[in-house]
Formats: structure tokens, sequence, C-alpha cells
């Protein structure tokens, strides 16, 4: 017989384990423990199950040619034993044993190798009646299951989403489209606080508002208040919203308990804590998926970003290493994606706010227009916001939305990330340009010859939070929009005094700015104030800025 | 006065230098010498614009807020003298200074710097009957006016396209779309003979062929023939093509002519000679676009790839250095992407081929599969092949073909090929994942990762050209087809002798398989192939091979 490995968690990281280490290793016994009745299930596809947009949970657990990945498919096809129904109880690391729970009975595995691979687990919300019926989290498909019988055997007015992440949102799109009235209640003063500068979650809280969706930032839950042991209404702030459906999306926390038990060690933030080969502080037990944290590749610090690819990877290492590899795995960069209703929305790196916390020294571009050639018929907008290093001139990170594409810009600048470039690489990178695919400049170019201006003198740039703030506070900013004057009638900054000249007039009307004050060059995409900015600039004005994202992202 | 530029060339590389120049330089006088009436054409619209798809030529000189680039806007809006309809006819080097002919009167100007963006022209065919009418390039907006008018006015059956490049494959959708007969004539034995390994133009040329155009490779055009001076038909391999339209895409070359004349160094191919900062033998004299050539950041060597966007990073460029900047122009790896019908091709750096012309040993990988989770409705197919090197595991091209995204796949791999990536780096890169987008191991990742196998001894893959060529040999390979009996009976490898026992069967028939021939595993995608594959190699069969993007890419 060969050598023995048992693994805790029938999810992404853990199934991938066990199918690597089969490929590598005809003769192990592998045993996979599940507690649940799904293996190998498409967690990420659950918000797509409720909107019933994906017909059937079994869906997401099949294979491209149609075989539903259950126990018989592991076993038949990989030689996996998967115990599904079977919850891991405790591991006994002198012995090399695992305790388990099947059918009621209790049992034991041997292992050469363990791997934990057991998850996450929703953050608890601990206020009054959260343990009503009606209340969810839409991380299991028994959540899922339950908030569709739900939704097919009662009748669901509103529904109330607690945490404006990315499977908030997912899940609000969801609701939405069943038609349920759809409120996100957030704590922070924006939507993805973790992931997203304001600006472009402003954008973001934008459309899904247009959706219908209500949005309630800056907003804490008192209490949840039910009757019959039903919730019937949330309490924030002092309001009562209706709600017969709540769904807590405030995040996921690694599952330890096994771990913990066991006495392997943790992390600070309480994850289970594994090496660079993903090996616990037991030798023969490694861990990976959502109950480990990752190295941040740019900050190089510890960061819990629980996601099914970087499970997937993890599993593939750890097939590697309880076989007899040694495979390394580095580290994230924190990429993350997510479609609402019929936007998208992605990023990777660090936000210009964590740049800055991390020590950086952060220039920005926000590179708004067409996702491909804006002859080129049926183009979407996009927004594309680029954040980089004063003084490496490295590419530090990366926020898209828009109805257009955005994820290959994401994509792409993550692996720039990933492989260390700068922005003179982005700028000079060889993009498959044709006209339905983007301009003959793509965004990501742009972006880096923006920053590349910026580095080098030729353009100073205000951020849309910033001119809010400084405009707020009184300051006598000089607002310019270059745009023609057709443009400006139809839209532009509202609530502050504007000025208007259009730049085909500006080289005649330059004694019309005022010398001395700090001047604010506007458009519609940021191209012609760029210019305008230019123009000013080489005509001896000195405080010169042009706003960055221009009207495409003044999201106030 | 400031110091005085002129441009030779009003297209994406003249008019982005002197854009640039501008923006650098208020002061500077800047003049822009254009033959043509269309300045600022988005050439790479043509094809759009005959197909109907582009309303106006003028729609490919508007920007995105909807002025037309046309002399009156480069004057208002940048302060640039365009000169239409006036052609530059000789360069007085020493008293720097370059003859024009305007409105049929010559004039001269003088520069302190001087820009060739001469571009492009299409090689000719020198083949009896070239010069008819009926015969035309699509290189310019005078092409394209012609041959829509010619549309309109006479009644078009079919056409002929001689070559079946990317222009050309283009162009024929575009006819196609106007209900013309359309027919590719091609020397070589696959479409795209420069830039796509066999199998996957295959691929190509079958998607056209269902949307009705006719593919007729190894081809040579003996004559046209005509009637009155008109083309009527075009005799090929002794065959006669009925045509009353013919469209020439056998390539571009340089446009040269002033340059030579002048006395400036080419280069071996013909092309005007610049170095790194895009100057010419003359240093007040700087080239850019479709007149030049391009280092390949893989080979070293020079190579014409005369593209948009590489002729708007060369303009700025020079606009750079023609106003006391100093920057680089390091290379291209020849990315390029077109749509045709509802499919899309693109690709980067070296194919297979090249590779191993220039000295590489590749190992490539195929990866076939749905465009994002395939549980997630609307996913369309798409193959990515992946070419590395085995000594140093470097990206070095990649191709994709499919009805799904592949522009993002092959600008990630464009990325990571201009810093250098393994594919190791490809395997571990955080992409972005949620079902709307990708699997959760996207191709890319997937295709590193079969690589590696492949490097790490766990697989032996043979391609489909090599299988096809060693069945018709007649060696005596096992064809182990691994997928279920259903979907083996209703599609598979045809005209050899194919053996099928699904994968899941595999461990138990061990026994029906020879144990001293080679034998290659089929499946649909690769996935089943792989893993039988490994398990044959596992229990000891010593000749296993996998077949190289599977039945998906089985294109004989
Ligand atoms: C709604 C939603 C949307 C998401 N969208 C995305 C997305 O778009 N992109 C992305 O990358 N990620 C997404 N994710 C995250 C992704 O699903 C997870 O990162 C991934 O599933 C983690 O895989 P895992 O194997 O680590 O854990 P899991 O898939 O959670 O598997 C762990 C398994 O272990 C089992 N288990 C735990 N303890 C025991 C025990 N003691 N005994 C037996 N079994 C045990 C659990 O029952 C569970 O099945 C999403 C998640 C959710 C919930
Ligand atoms: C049908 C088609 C599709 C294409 N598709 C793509 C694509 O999808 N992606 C891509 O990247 N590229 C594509 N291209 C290529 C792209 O259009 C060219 O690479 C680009 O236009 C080159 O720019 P340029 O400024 O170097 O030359 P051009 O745009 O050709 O401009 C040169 C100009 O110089 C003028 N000129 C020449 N000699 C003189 C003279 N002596 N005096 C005055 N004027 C002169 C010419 O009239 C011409 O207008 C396509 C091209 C065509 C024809
Ligand atoms: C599916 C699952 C069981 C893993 O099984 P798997 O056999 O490794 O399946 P995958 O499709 O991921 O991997 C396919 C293998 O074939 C290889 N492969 C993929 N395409 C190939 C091709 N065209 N040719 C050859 N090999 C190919 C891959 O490299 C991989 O092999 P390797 O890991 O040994 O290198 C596990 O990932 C799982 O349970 N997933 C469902 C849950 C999930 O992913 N959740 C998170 C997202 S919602
Ligand atoms: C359009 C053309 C005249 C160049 O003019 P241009 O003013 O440089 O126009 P672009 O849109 O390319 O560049 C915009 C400038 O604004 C900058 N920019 C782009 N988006 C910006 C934003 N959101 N904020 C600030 N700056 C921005 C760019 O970096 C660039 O400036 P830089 O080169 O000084 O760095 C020239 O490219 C042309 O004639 N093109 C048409 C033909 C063509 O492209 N053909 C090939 C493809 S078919
Ligand atoms: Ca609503
Ligand atoms: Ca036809």
């Amino acid at each position: 017989m060969g050598r023995e490995i048992v693994v805790v968690g029938g999810g992404a990281a853990g199934l991938k384990a066990a199918s690597r280490a089969r490929r590598r290793d005809e003769e192990a016994e592998i045993t996979v423990i599940e507690k649940g009745e799904y293996p190998s299930l498409g967690r990420c596809g659950l918000p797509y199950y409720v909107e019933g947009f994906v017909h059937d949970i079994s869906n997401l657990m099949e294979t491209l040619s149609g075989d539903v990945r259950d126990e018989e498919y592991f076993k038949k096809v990989k030689n996996i034993n998967v115990l599904t129904k079977t919850e891991a109880l405790s591991i006994d690391r002198k012995r090399k044993a695992v305790k388990i729970s099947r059918n009621g009975r209790d049992d034991e595995l041997n292992y050469d190798y363990l791997v934990l691979a057991t998850g996450a687990k929703p953050v608890r919300l601990s206020v009054k009646g959260v343990d009503a019926d009606g209340i969810f989290s839409l991380t299991s498909a028994e959540d899922a299951l339950k908030i569709t019988e739900m939704w097919m055997n009662e009748s669901i007015e509103s529904a109330v989403i607690i945490g404006g992440g990315l499977i908030g949102l997912e899940t609000a799109e969801a609701l939405e489209r069943l038609d349920i009235d759809v409120t996100i209640v957030e704590l922070k003063n924006q939507l993805l606080w973790n992931s997203f500068d304001f600006e472009m979650a402003e954008l973001v809280r934008k459309c899904i508002i247009r959706e219908g969706v209500k949005v309630l930032t800056s907003t804490t839950v008192q209490e949840f208040i039910t009757e019959d042991g039903k919730v019937k209404a949330v309490r924030v702030n002092e309001k009562i919203l209706p709600a017969e459906l709540v769904i807590i999306s405030i995040g996921v926390e690694p599952r330890t308990e096994l771990a913990e038990s066991a006495g392997l060690e943790l992390t600070e933030k309480g994850a289970i804590k594994v090496n660079e080969y993903l090996q616990t502080s037991d030798p023969f037990i490694y861990a990976g998926g959502d109950c480990v944290e990752n190295i941040n590749l740019l900050t190089g610090k510890h960061v819990y970003t629980p996601l099914g690819s970087t499970a997937n990877k993890h599993g593939r290492i750890i097939g590697d290493n309880i076989t007899g590899g040694k495979s390394k795995w580095r580290g994230v960069l924190c990429t993350s994606i997510f479609r609402v209703f019929n936007a998208d929305a992605g990023r990777t790196g660090l936000t210009e706010k964590q740049a800055r916390e991390a020590g950086f020294d952060p220039v920005i571009a926000i590179s708004p227009g067409p996702d491909r050639a804006h002859y080129y018929p049926g183009f979407k907008p996009i927004r594309l916001k680029l954040i980089a290093d004063r003084r490496t001139r490295k590419v530090l990170g990366a926020q898209a939305f828009g109805l257009g594409v955005i994820d290959k810009r994401i994509d792409v600048i993550a692996m720039a990330i990933h492989r260390g470039a700068t922005v003179d690489d982005l700028a000079e990178v060889d993009l498959a340009y044709a006209p339905p695919f983007s301009a003959a400049l793509d965004h990501v170019i742009h972006a880096g010859n923006i920053i590349k201006n910026k580095l080098d003198g030729l353009l100073n740039g205000i951020t849309p939070v910033e001119l809010k703030r400084r405009l707020d506070a009184g300051e006598d900013l000089y607002l310019l929009d270059v745009r023609s004057q057709k443009e400006f009638e139809a839209r532009r900054i509202e609530g502050y005094e504007v000025h208007n000249i259009p730049l085909s007039e500006l080289r005649n009307r330059l004694d019309e700015l005022p010398k001395d004050k700090e001047i604010v060059t506007i458009c519609a995409i940021g191209t012609r104030s760029y210019e305008a900015a230019r123009l000013l600039m080489n005509k001896g004005f000195e405080k010169v800025r042009f706003l960055d994202g221009a009207l495409a992202t003044w999201v106030f």
C-alpha cells in the first residue's frame, strides 16, 4: 500500500490537493472528509443559483463534460475516497490519526500526510435578533437552497444585505433580479472599503442605485426586529428597514477549530500558520485555501484573501508536497473581480489608500473611455485607475469599473505587478490592438503614460476626492472646463463656480485666466484637460492641475 | 520663434509625433505634410467601413468627443499646421529643407527636426492583368471609398481576396457580409502563415468556411482575366475563379522613396534605418511607424511589424526626442489580433515554428475550453496555445482562437513576455477570477501548468500536426480515447483506428492495453486524457503521450 493521505474539507483546496496528489502518485490511499452534502462545489456560483441564472446546485459541481463531481465520480475517475456528511472531530498528531464522525458513529483514519482545507465561516454579527429565521449568509449550498426555498414559498417584499463587499453586491443583484426590494447597509462611508478607493467605489454605488438597489453607507445595524422568531425588519441608525430576508455578508474568517484543538500554530489574525510550502507547524500536516493567510507580494505582509482561485493554487502545491515534491507558494496580489448587473468591477495590488499606508508614495492615473475603438459600434465605457510608486516607478495597483471590458486590463496589470513592472513597461508593452478590442493605445498604456507625464513634471493632477475636499473647505480654485459650450451646458460640475473656455479657443483667451490662482482643468475623460494643462504650464501659469479622471469620475 | 518641426505623413505616427511635440513645446512651429485627403485616419477601421458597420469615413477621423481631426481641428486645438493634398518631394539635408508640392505648386519648408512617417504601401503582385479595374488593395480611404462605390453601383457577385493574412481575413468578412461570394487565395498551405502555427490557423479556416467564405491554400495566382479593362476572373492553379472584385492583401512594405533619395540609410529589408531613439542616420531626421522596422524583443532581430499601436508609440517617442527629450524605443512582441465574423484570433511572441527557427527548444501547451466558468450561461469556447523554452522555462509566445474572449489571454501573456516571465509565473499569477470572467484557474494558468507538467516529466505531448504526420506515415500508434462511450459515438478522430476506454473504467481495464506500443490518449479538451496519461505512466507504461489540444484542436 502507498502513503496514506487524509484531506479534511471537500472544497476547492482539499479536492485539488487530492486530485493533484493522485496524478503524481497512483499508489497513495487518498481520503477526503467533507461534513456537508456537496463536495467540489463551485461556491462562487451560489449568487447565480439564487438568481435562477444557474439552474441547479449540482451544476456547480459539474465537470465540463457534464459529470457531477460526487463521491462516485471521485472514486471512479480519480480513485479518491470522498466521505460526505462526515466530520473530522480531532487530530491525534502523535499517532497521526484523525477522529471522524460518520453516520452518527465515530471512526478513525490514519495518515502519513494530513491536509487541512477547512475553508472559512461567515463572520458573526453580534446584534440582537441575529438568530431569527430569515437571516442568512450566502456561503454554502445549504444557505442558497434555503433562500431559494423561502423565495418560492413565501412572498419576500424586501431584503436587507448587511455588508457592501463583493459577495454583498453579487447577492444584491441576485435578489433584485427576483424582484425583491433590496437595501445594502454598510458601516463604512463607501462600498468595497477593503478593495476600492472612494471614487471608484462610488461608481459602483451609482450603478447599482440605477438598478433599483438602495445603498446606506456609514450605517450601523442596531437590531433585528422579529415576530414569531422570524425577522421582520432591521433597525439601523435609528431607522427601521422592513425585511423578511436578511443576508449577512460582512466577511468570512478562517475555520480553524480543528487545527487549534490539535495545537497547530495560528497566525496573529487567527488563520492556520503555514510556511512557503503550505506546511503547518506540524511537518506532516499541510493547510491551504480559505483557512490560511497569504503573503501580499507588494508589501510582504500577511493578508487574508479567501478566494477560489487561490484555494485551487494552494491545493495543487499541497498535492505536490505530500507526494514527494517541493513546490513553493509565493503569495497574492489581492486581485478580485465581480459583475453586478451589467457592470464589472475589478482590482489588483494596492489601492491608493493602501499604498500610502504601506509607505509608498503613490502617483495615480485615471483613464476613462470606451473599452475599444470608439468608432467601433457597441463600445462601452470603462474607467481604469492605476497606482504607481513615485520613487521606483513600479506599478502598485489598479482598479477598474465599467459596462465595458475591465477584466483584461486588471489581468494585464496583475501580470505586470507580478513581474515587477514599472509604468514605463505599461507604456511600451505590445498589447493586442484591433478596433473591436481596444483603442490603438489601450487604457493600460495611456494610464502608464499619464503617470509618466506626472513623474516627468508635465502634469499635476488633483483627485476628485481632493478637489471636492478643497472646494468644500472654501479654497479659491479656478475651475476651468475646456469642453465645448454645448457639452458644458448639457452637464458639468454642479455646486461650484466653473468657467468654460473650449480647448480650441484657449490659446486666444489666456488673458481671461487668473495668473495667481490655482487653476484646475476639467473635461470629459481627461485628454483635453491634459492638453489645456500643458498649454497653461507652457505659457507660464504656475499652479495648474488637471482633474484626475475628469467628469467621468466626478462622483459627487 | 521656436524650433521648426516638419513631419511628412499625416497618419498615426506623424500626427502623434506632432501632437506630443506640441504638448512638450508650445513655441515650436509644427507642420505636417500629408499627400492624401484624410489625415489622422483610423486605417484599421477601413474593413468596418466597407462592411457598412462604420457609417462614414470621417468617423474614422473623429475624437471621442466627436470632433473630426481635419486641418482646422489640428490648427485650433493643437496649433499644428496640417497641409493635406501636399506631397513631400525631396529633402535637402544640408540646407535642412523639404521640397513640397501643394496645389500644383512647389514650395519649400525649413526644419530643425524632420520626421518621416510615410507609412507603408501594398506589396505589388507581378501578374498579368494586375492593373485592371476592380483590383484594389484596402490600405487607404480612397481604396475603401472606391470599393464601396463599386458595390453600390455595380452588382458584384464574386470577389477574390489574394492573401490570407489578417487584412485579407477582415476584408473577407466585410465582403461576405455584403452578400458577395468570397474566395481567399493563399500561396502557403495555411492562412496566417507569418503569425500562427498550422493547427491554430486551421481553426480560423474552419470558422470562416462555416460562414460561407471559400479558402484555397497552396494556390498561386497566375493571371487576372479582364474584359474592357475590368477584371472578370482570376486564374489560379489552372482553375478559373470568377471575380468582379479583387482585393490584393499580400502585405505591405515601408514607403521609403523620400528617405532613399535623401541618402538616408535603409535596412537590409528596405526600411528606414533608425536607432533606439528612432533617429535615422541623419541626427536631425527621425522616422517611425510603418516606414521603419522594429526589434523583436525575443530574438533581438529586426522584424517588420507595421501596426497602428506601434506607430502611435513611435510617434510619442519621436515627439519627445525632437523637443529635447531622450526617450528610447525597445521593440515589439509581434502581437496582433483580429475579429473575423464572431470569432477572434490573436497572437504574441513567437509561434512554435518561429521559436524552433530562432534556436529555442519549444515546449507547448494547448488549453481549449470555455472562456469563463462553464456553469455560467453564455460561455463560449476558446483555444489557447502557449509556447515556452525548455531550457529557461521562459514564455515565448501564445496564440488564441475562439468565439469567446481571447484578447485578455493574449494581452496577459504579452505582458508576461515583456517582463521575461516563466511558465511558473503564469501558473502562480493572481489573475482576476469570478464566474463571468474565467474558470477558477484561467487558461493562462492551466497552460502554464501543462508546460510545467511536461518540463517536470509528468506528461509527454504529441501535437495534432505530429500525430497526423506519424499516422499517415503508417506508424503503429495506439489511439486511446478516454471519453464516455456516448461522446465517442457522437464524434471522434476519423480515418484511423481509435480505441475507447472511458477514464472512469481505465483503472480496471489496463490489461487491454498493449505494453509495447506507443499509446496516445485523447479526450475532448485534454484534462481527461492528461489524467489517463498519468495513470498509464504511473502504472509503468513506457511510451505514453497525450494529444495536445485534444479533439478541440484536431483540425483534420
Ligand atoms: C457567494 C460567494 C461568492 C464567491 N465568489 C468568489 C469569486 O468570484 N472568486 C473567487 O475567487 N472566490 C469567490 N468566493 C470564495 C471561494 O468560494 C472560496 O475561496 C473557496 O471556496 C475556498 O475553497 P476552500 O477549499 O478553501 O474552502 P471551502 O470551499 O469552503 O471548503 C471547505 C470545506 O471544508 C468542510 N469542512 C470544514 N471543516 C470540516 C470538518 N471539521 N470536517 C469535515 N469537513 C469540514 C466544509 O464543509 C467545506 O465544504 C466566493 C465565495 C462565496 C461564498
Ligand atoms: C485594412 C487595415 C487594417 C489594419 N488593422 C490594424 C489593426 O487592427 N491593428 C493595428 O495595429 N494596425 C492595423 N493596421 C495598420 C495600421 O493602420 C498602420 O500600421 C498605421 O496606420 C501606420 O501608421 P503610419 O503613421 O506609420 O502610416 P500611415 O497611417 O500609412 O500614414 C502615412 C501617411 O504618409 C503619407 N505620405 C507618404 N509619403 C508622403 C509624402 N511623400 N508626402 C506626403 N505624405 C506622404 C501617406 O499618404 C499616409 O497618409 C491596419 C491597416 C490596414 C490598411
Ligand atoms: C475540480 C477539482 C476537484 C480539482 O480537480 P482537477 O482534476 O485538478 O481539475 P482541474 O480542472 O482544476 O485541473 C485539471 C488538470 O488538468 C490540467 N489541464 C487543464 N487543461 C488541460 C489541457 N488542455 N491539457 C492538459 N492538461 C490540462 C491542469 O494543469 C490540471 O492538472 P495539474 O494540476 O496536475 O497540473 C477542485 O478544483 C474542485 O473541487 N473545484 C470545485 C470548487 C472550486 O473550484 N471552487 C472555487 C471556485 S468557485
Ligand atoms: C490622435 C492622434 C492625432 C494623436 O493625438 P494625441 O493628442 O496624442 O491623442 P491620443 O488620444 O493618442 O493621446 C492623448 C494624450 O492624452 C493622454 N491621456 C489619455 N487619456 C488621458 C486621461 N484620461 N487623462 C490624462 N491624460 C490622458 C495620453 O497620455 C496622451 O498624452 P501623451 O502622449 O502626451 O502622454 C494620432 O494618434 C492619430 O492621428 N491617430 C489616428 C490614426 C491612428 O491612430 N491609426 C492607427 C490605428 S487605426
Ligand atoms: Ca427594487
Ligand atoms: Ca458566400
